[in-house]
């Protein structure tokens, strides 16, 4: 019976497949055309780089980012727009950070190009003079832990030009910079270098959360552009008894009160139940943020604007959110989790963007085995698109906390990654570095995707 | 029987199906390492670029161009390194161009921001100072046929945004700038302005070849920049006495000798079949041409270089072709095409990169089904590296003229298309506007393609 019974289902389902099919690609082309012909996220990008700028935790940009926000999701059509509180983390800077080759020599040297790292203490006000001890991995390190004890630890680890997607050369290195300087200071030593995770044909040092495993003293840790790094190792070599001088002016302040900003379009059918999609509203300080993250949230706001302008209301309510604080701390996505939580909300479906503002391959996603058969059903829909990719597993550290906490299947936009590590977490990220219509073609992905989910899910 | 032997057949080819595609697999994944780790085609472009610069067919950085490209073949690797003369039109752009509103108005007027089309006469001296007809299309023209007498017609054609492919939209805007002047002329227009084909969100004009029909006057015609093709659009409703003053000062002088420029890989198996990859050696005089096609001439010879390096002889004979005059004439692929005829060379495939250094997606081509066929079976060999789109028509300007005469299978690589027109024949087309790994990635394709072409063709 069984071999009988599966061609008469086929015969029953193809027909009406195909419609729904084809109705579902007039939609898609119609909101394809509603973006690349009169998407707002663009001209929202350069207002959030160009007049706010970076926008860390507790700096005063994260207030006026905030008010941006809100401003655009109105602007965008939202029904309700309001504001999440939550206490975010408050590093500061402080005066650009120095460091230099220290030789008995007397050729002229230039200054190291370095970052001091996110969350990282402060040098003190005479800085750190000591010798340097290079390693290529952790392994080196433990290798030669004897050594470390009054040196500045050197992470010269090469970003791995061999994984196709950039994003596997950072998951490979960013461990260095994360963990590299407790690491190091288990061992006596009295600051860290990092080589900037990047294959960029530049020396911008790429700066970056890290922490500290308290068993250990905080010491300083900064990022080092590339070609500094290189210059680093060739004169360690050949000069044996130079030193290296770094002074950074960081230090963490107590937490202050940030928000995520939230806006929404109420469900025709559920509205109770959410589809969130989002990035992340603050950026590092010392760049504008253009691709990490204010891409994702012009374009998250352009998904509901462009659902809007095609007459769309969604059967779930779609809540479009500007997570406070993904890069020092992840608070925002972290409240607005617990909050989910706490309040037993029904969460559909959450798609981030956090991958820049480049032309868009697919998406990532986690979720149960029914819901990625319907999202691969859909490959054909999103094809003419140049939209392909939907098999990695993925799907963003912001709604990653709702997935934690509760469940929710989740995706996380595609973007071509070759440019992304360019840029991240450096002072060339900024609005020029965006182009126009690769950041629409990725919002029209999210906001095709978004639709048939509410459709379907 | 039918179903019997099916499973049969399917049992017996499977296996050794499955062994040639992991040995394939395998050598793939040593030229994606080979050209991503050691790769010389950034280095290559910059010194193209950088030191030599625009090269218009009949400049004196023409004849720079040839000779680097014979020292870059010889350093690839290549068994034999050759010019093949061809004549070439020698068109020459003289004084920068100018371009004005005249106004009875006293308010100030920026001047225009245009640049002549390539191939087009010059003004003379005192220039063209004529009221303006702005249309929006040739079928506009013909219904305002009679306002035409003594005009400068101003194509005001939008470079549509709705066309995911960009060269979709080239393909509708092109014929404005390439019939444009003999289609105003034949009415009795004394000059024409063409907005530039780009969806780039600034003014560079975006010059291009074009060309006069002969039963019409030659009047010059010049590409205007999006930004002042606006203005001038506004102005022109505004104040309708408006007029424009335009002066170009190019010409068209006698054809020169040129070169293409080859590097052979003597084939082991087969020395007298070849296989073509090319791109064009010259470029626009007002830019570096870096993407358009910089790009394709240094990801051909690193095709070369990176299966030399992997050693890999090929079987037939590889070419690699650097084409002259592409850009305003495409008399280097006409000439290759016509000796290849003459001397009744067999070509077995032919491979053309002139999409830009982007990151790529494909290869569109030309090819009898059988051979269509066999590279679709390989797609499961290249969707790790991103390049999965291989069914789009094409084949390249150049490496089209041996298909037209003598009928070679052909593909060209297919990058992704969002920015390559805000580059196209503009000022900004520079070496800074191209990513050192997408143009590697590029390179690995064609590497790819041709050792698997030339195992299989």
């Amino acid at each position: 019976m069984r071999n009988f019974i599966v061609p008469i289902l086929f015969a029953c389902s193809l027909p009406s497949l195909a419609v729904a099919q084809d109705k579902d690609s007039i939609t898609l082309r119609k909101l394809a055309d509603e973006v690349l012909t009169h998407s707002t996220a663009y001209e929202n990008l350069r207002h959030l780089t160009k007049d706010i700028g970076g926008r860390l935790a507790g700096s005063p940009q994260m207030s006026k980012a905030e008010q941006w926000g809100v401003a655009a999701l109105k602007a965008a059509g939202a029904d309700t727009v309001y504001l999440q509180e939550c206490m975010v983390p408050h590093w500061v800077r402080g005066a650009r950070e120095e460091a230099r080759i220290i030789s008995k020599r007397r050729d002229f040297i230039p200054p190291l190009n370095v970052l001091a790292l996110g969350n990282s203490v402060g040098s003190g006000p005479n800085g750190v003079t000591a010798g340097v001890l290079e390693v290529a991995s952790f392994d080196e390190l433990e290798a030669k832990k004897d050594q470390v004890k009054g040196k500045i630890v050197f992470y010269n680890v090469r970003f791995k030009p061999e994984y196709i997607k950039t994003f596997h050369s950072y998951g490979d290195a960013v461990k260095y910079r994360g963990q590299g300087a407790s690491r190091a200071a288990k061992y006596g030593a009295v600051a860290v270098i990092v080589r900037s995770m990047s294959h960029g044909a530049n020396n911008f040092p790429h700066t970056g959360a890290m922490g500290y495993d308290t068993a250990y003293p905080k010491i300083p840790a900064v990022a080092i552009g590339l070609e500094d790094a290189d210059r680093l190792s060739l004169r360690l070599k050949d000069d044996t008894d130079a030193k290296v001088f770094l002074r950074t002016n960081c230090e963490m302040l107590k937490d202050v009160v940030g928000h995520n900003v939230i806006g929404e379009l109420k469900g025709r059918k559920y509205p109770d139940q959410y589809i969130t999609v989002g990035g992340h509203l603050d950026s590092w300080d010392v760049a504008e943020g253009a691709h990490d993250d204010g891409a994702g949230c012009v374009q998250s706001i352009e998904v509901l604007r462009a659902l809007k302008a095609q007459g769309i209301q969604p059967e779930h309510t779609l809540r479009v959110v500007l997570f406070a604080n993904e890069e020092n701390g992840t608070r925002g996505g972290k409240k607005y989790a617990a909050l989910a939580k706490a309040k037993k909300e029904q969460h559909v479906f959450a798609l981030e963007s956090d991958a820049g503002g480049f032309t868009p391959r697919g998406f990532m996603t986690t979720l149960p085995a029914d819901k990625k058969a319907k999202m691969d059903s859909w490959k054909p829909l999103f094809a003419p698109y140049g939209i392909y990719d939907f098999d990695e597993q993925g799907g963003g550290v912001d709604v990653g906390q709702l997935n934690e906490a509760i469940g929710t299947p989740m995706a996380e936009l595609s973007p071509d990654s070759q440019r992304y590590f360019d840029y991240h977490h450096a002072a060339n990220d900024v609005f020029e570095a965006v182009n126009k219509r690769e950041l629409e073609l990725g919002a029209f992905g999210m906001a095709g995707l978004i639709y048939l989910v509410d459709q379907n899910f």
